[in-house]
């Protein structure tokens, strides 16, 4: 059975590549967009000034935009998937969630309530039934779940992979983060061209807040959050695509190079239909991976690291994920297949 | 009474930097410049293709390229500056110093040897003493002084003001480095536009141990290395110039951000003439000091400093620096200052 | 006597520099900053995030940021410079023509009008007294003067020297513009990074018109437009400051590529406080100017070109010029020196 | 029946982008890598730091390197491409074919040989049999094809459609040329970030000399050069890879920009497998072709334009082709399938 799905924010650069993935879903199939007001009445084509590196999706190409809210979207639409500026994220979503719509959400709003889940389904998919919590602390009908930040979904997975053998206790990193990752006008080139930027309103925080409840422990109830030490500073730099992050992990356990190399090495991919079979891709080359060499490891689903080496508390290593494909549109439209596997749809 | 001053390796990228700045010197003079042996006897005009940002000073164009041996080098010559590849440098520059040639090297051989001072005047000029051990060991009538890594130079000014007052323990430092780093011709555009490279081979160990020796104390015989436990990791990115660098640095004592800051305001520069005024300059906005826009402050011989932030075990900040300014030929040149000011010449 | 002067349009990129320029101006002395409605009665320092390469000056930094309107600039300014968007140059400036200011702009509004001098001052001086006729026809006691596009600017005085002596027929003109001509946010680096872009809207039809109109004969009536025929190509390129174009004259009289470079070489500057004393700087290397390199040429008032090779009709050459500099805010302070000279103020 | 074939500098830039175009070609079979003498010996996977955006085929990362030599390329190679540097091919073609091997090659020597074809399939198949008049001349068994330098085969086809209906008097040409056009380590990121380079050396006399060959009429015994005036600018610029070009082109017979984009939309591919079903691409937008968008259309081996203007002589108008692809590796391998075609292997 095919779901019928709706994109809130389907302009933009996330919500392009959304419309790229979901285009030929094997379990989803497009039934409604929505834009800013400004938008509104026009088709897709016309509205989205699409500059994905794959054409437009002919049958997308002619639907017509409609407004952001629920009254403008149809009734069977099943799964809503929002890519909104946070503040109208944290307007709109909840009214969707109210209506009865079930909400697969990119944006920045609300990812650490606490009835909220904040998924990576290869890493937490259990903490998906926080929604039970959620249905019966907000009276909704429909439900909301959150993806984390692109940076923070570069990190995890080789965290969680590390955590579960060796027991994080420290983790310091350090990112390098491409342009599209702040939206296709986020950044001007009199800002970047021969230039870094060694900060990033709230990424930090981001960083360090979602990778604790992401490796945290739900147990039925509340979601306990790691009790590991996260610092992160963000850096902007003239790359397109591609987060690249230096990670050190401080560990409880004791752990080499290699200890970490076989940890990553052992993750599997999970049977939804966008997961990677690799999840982490490990590169023995100490100068890998690369931004624009790497960058499309897995189709973009995946997550390459390398450079491991060993510290005197633990290890240092490198990762790298597709910020748009990975870090945003593919990490949402997992989290809609994680839904729909677990019926919540 | 002015010096009488050599340059090794004249042409190269930091070798050009050097003359730059050597010839309007105030207690230096240019007599002799070398290269390698296909340049030898053509005038510097022809055999540097410069590519300063300023014109070739007038003087030296006509000068006659050398070889890079002691004997092509006049007697009256009382100070060497070296910026050799460390191979060759690690070859050539025990035979001046043989011959009774003081050199002030950038070369990253011997920066490590006991016997050999490793310098930034502002932190530690006391270690120059040790150059009376090296005569003693080495029988030198000439003398062997060296600078540290670029990438040393942005971190280790901060990191002093820091280790004085607040007991430095641990230091992670990620670098985001510019292309003239690695030499004129040290990465192609194919490798960097729309990319970044996560690995500078060897710059990580020289960071870990260079701080090490210039946060460390000499007690007139030798310098016993900062305990400090300093791990590095290094990435090149496509900007011009200017090393910036995220630190996190841990202390024994506790420490906010804004003592942190009051650390580094309170640093005063010292009585060299390419010594800065301001040797580090504190931003406040949160997103600055960046490569572009701050490479040059105190003529490119100030450190920058900026986005304080307290961690659970200390302060993170960032720091960046010029790196073939402040990183290279002017630390030399400085080197060479204080030489003459201890009486070395 | 000192011309107390306004500048409309003070925060953005051209206007900037036109504060770098007049800030410590022989003849001129900042009265009056007026931006849009949002800046307005905030201070200098907040209302313009300043971003030019030298520090923000310490007696314009406080002012308070006007309306831009002629109530609220003071009777005793005696010259405004423009630096507004065309559309509201052109709402705009006729008013404070019409209340008495004179006019000294850079936007590009109006630029073709009949009456309106348009006027790089080493090229066409002697058209300044259009004013004459313009005063006549719209009963103003201001006046208002243009400069022409940055485009247009890089080209024409090579082009003068040449038409000359040669006598232009035909122009073809193909250039490769910095993002800075955009203004700050004008080209986003997702646009921009690994890429170029062959359309600049309305650039070509600038550099056609204002060509000739630069290069025609004034009459003391009217400016005939020069004969010749242009037609341009437009392109923007990956590079922060500084236009390179690839010019193709064709001329009436025989040309070879040493009488090309000869005419350039005889041009002399003229006698107002911002023209340089070469304005046009002849390279003899085949792969100069490049705009990184030579955009600072005369302190970015120069003119540079390169590459004369003879072809069939006449020469091909490539000329380079600071696109906001000689090409905007220099532009607009060199004629607000040509009205003062010439007894307009 | 499947043809063996071999690869000259199988290593470089155009020489990796041959093995990944080869390897799963229908008509060929790699069965010979040769490269300097520093590598013969290695497996290909260790001579070739592979720099591909697909991996390195399987089959082919075993194989040995051999010498550049007919020795050492076994009897049963049918084909042989050739991408190595002029001077070297200079010397080895010929004693190639000498040998009685049939090359195809992208090397620049040789190209304007009176008896040595220049072909783009799709423009000048017909004058593959100058290969008769080589080979009475020249007493091979073997025979050498050429195909075009990269920037010439951008706007050659473009050219060839107005040729045929308008009859081109005079081309102007202004490049804006990618870095991977001078192979990986070709130009250094310090040459090319935040600039331009506007002079490549002896590419102005190719792109001039080597279209009127390909335009040219071949009666059985020689080529008539076509008497269309050719002056060419070229520029390299920050991109990766795409080089995109300005064209004016004046014509005998009057001409629209409506009748151009005609003649381009009527262009069809040729039945040979690597031609493109559309060779050239027409774009409506005035801002495209763009090299970051655009390089990839029809997989590398069509040629986008755009932008087309009427001037007062003729049209002008914008072309863009992937250097590596259409304008090299690909340029020889499709003519090695019209060689297979036509009977010459």
């Amino acid at each position: 059975m095919t779901v019928r799905v709706g994109v809130l924010g389907a302009t933009g650069a996330v919500g392009q590549r959304l419309i790229q993935l979901l285009d030929p879903h094997p379990e989803f199939e497009i039934a409604a967009l929505t834009a800013s007001d400004a938008s509104v009445g026009e088709t897709y084509k016309d509205a989205a000034k699409w500059r994905v590196n794959s054409p437009i999706p002919e049958d997308v190409a002619g639907l017509e935009v409609r407004a952001t809210d629920p009254d403008s979207v149809p009734d069977d639409v099943g799964l809503i998937f929002s890519s909104l500026p946070s503040s109208v994220g944290a307007e709109v979503e909840p009214e969707f969630c109210e209506a009865g719509y079930t909400v697969s959400s990119n944006s920045s709003n609300a990812r650490m309530d606490e009835d909220v889940p904040l998924i990576i389904p290869e890493v937490n998919a259990d903490h998906v039934d926080l929604l039970e919590v959620q249905r019966d602390e907000r009276g909704w009908d429909g439900a909301l779940l959150k993806n984390p930040n692109c940076s923070t979904i570069t990190m995890v997975p080789p965290l969680a992979a590390l955590d579960r053998e060796f027991d994080l206790t420290d983790v310091r990193v350090s990112t390098l983060q491409a342009v599209s990752g702040a939206g296709y006008s986020g950044v001007t080139s009199m800002e970047i061209i021969d230039n870094a930027i060694p900060h990033i309103g709230g990424e930090e925080q981001k960083m360090e807040s979602e990778s604790r409840k992401l490796l945290g422990s739900f147990d039925g109830a509340e979601v306990q959050l790691n009790e590991m030490d996260v610092a992160a500073s963000c850096n902007r730099i003239p790359t397109l695509d591609g987060h690249l992050e230096n990670v050190w992990a401080d560990t409880a356990e004791d752990i080499s190079a290699a200890d970490a190399e076989a940890a990553m090495e052992s993750v599997t991919g999970i049977d939804l239909p966008s997961s990677p079979e690799k999840l982490i891709t490990v590169f023995e080359e100490p100068d890998r991976p690369q931004p624009r060499l790497d960058r499309n490891v897995e189709d973009g689903m995946g997550v390459a690291v390398g450079g491991f080496r060993e510290t005197t508390d633990g290890v240092q290593f490198n990762c790298l994920a597709h910020n748009t494909m990975r870090g945003a549109a593919g990490a949402s439209v997992l989290n809609g297949e994680l839904l729909n596997k677990r019926g919540y749809l």
